[in-house]
């Protein structure tokens, strides 16, 4: 079982963060919230638990048409949002990617809007992953 | 079947949300991202949507220990991070308090590990929840 959709680009952290931003943008999802968890944790915890996790980023990715019909089918979905996209170093050279899986909202909710919603999430994510990896893959 | 610990403050919604960020870092609970919704929506959707949504916000509220400790176990699990807990107005003089229920991701993790920071952030949202349900109506 699995709660994310994964990919491995071959591209440093640092051009996959920037690639993902941008497929992600061209789905509509705009980048709400953004956490780098070495920093956070080299501030909080200090230096071994920053290199214990390494390259780390939350991208809390929104599309506020979707965000919109799913509060207002239910409110306190926004305990859900904004969608994450993980992009994490693997390695110097490659990067996981891994968004997720809206379905995770549709098993926690009864709404049927919520379940609309959400495939329409999903199939925008696939479509940005689906783009990351191609033009990733070309590149390389 | 729910997903968030929820309860209601009688408190108009700007002070709910400086009591709800005073009770989360009683806790441990860093807040790491904030998203105003109805400004997002008023930005991107015009003022309609902004207006239909109300005042809503969603707090990312982060332990780094046990981010520290459930990112050791199951690196994908940042896209289940941080812990949001939505604050929203019902009402001119009271306020929804919904905490994401940690459990969830022990609906979604095999991880005995998971299991056990899910278990503890529990703990500390509720303990959270509950002084800051009793701060309000003692006041009230």
């Amino acid at each position: 079982m699995t709660y994310t959709h994964s990919i491995t680009v071959p591209l440093p952290y640092a051009e996959a963060v920037e690639r993902t931003r941008a497929a992600l943008a061209d789905q509509g999802f705009g980048i709400l919230t953004e956490i780098d968890i070495a920093a956070t944790f080299e501030t909080k915890l200090g230096t071994e638990a920053a290199e214990a996790v390494g390259d780390y980023v939350i991208l809390g990715a929104c599309n506020p048409g979707l965000a919109s019909k799913a509060l207002a089918a239910e409110p306190e979905l926004g305990a859900l949002l904004p969608c994450n996209v993980v992009v994490r170093a693997s390695g110097s050279d490659q990067a996981l990617v891994q968004a997720l899986d809206p379905q995770t909202m549709v098993k926690l909710s009864q709404s049927d809007a919520v379940r609309e919603v959400a495939d329409d999430a999903d199939s925008r994510l696939r479509a940005a992953l689906s783009a990351l990896s191609e033009g990733a893959t070309a590149d390389a």
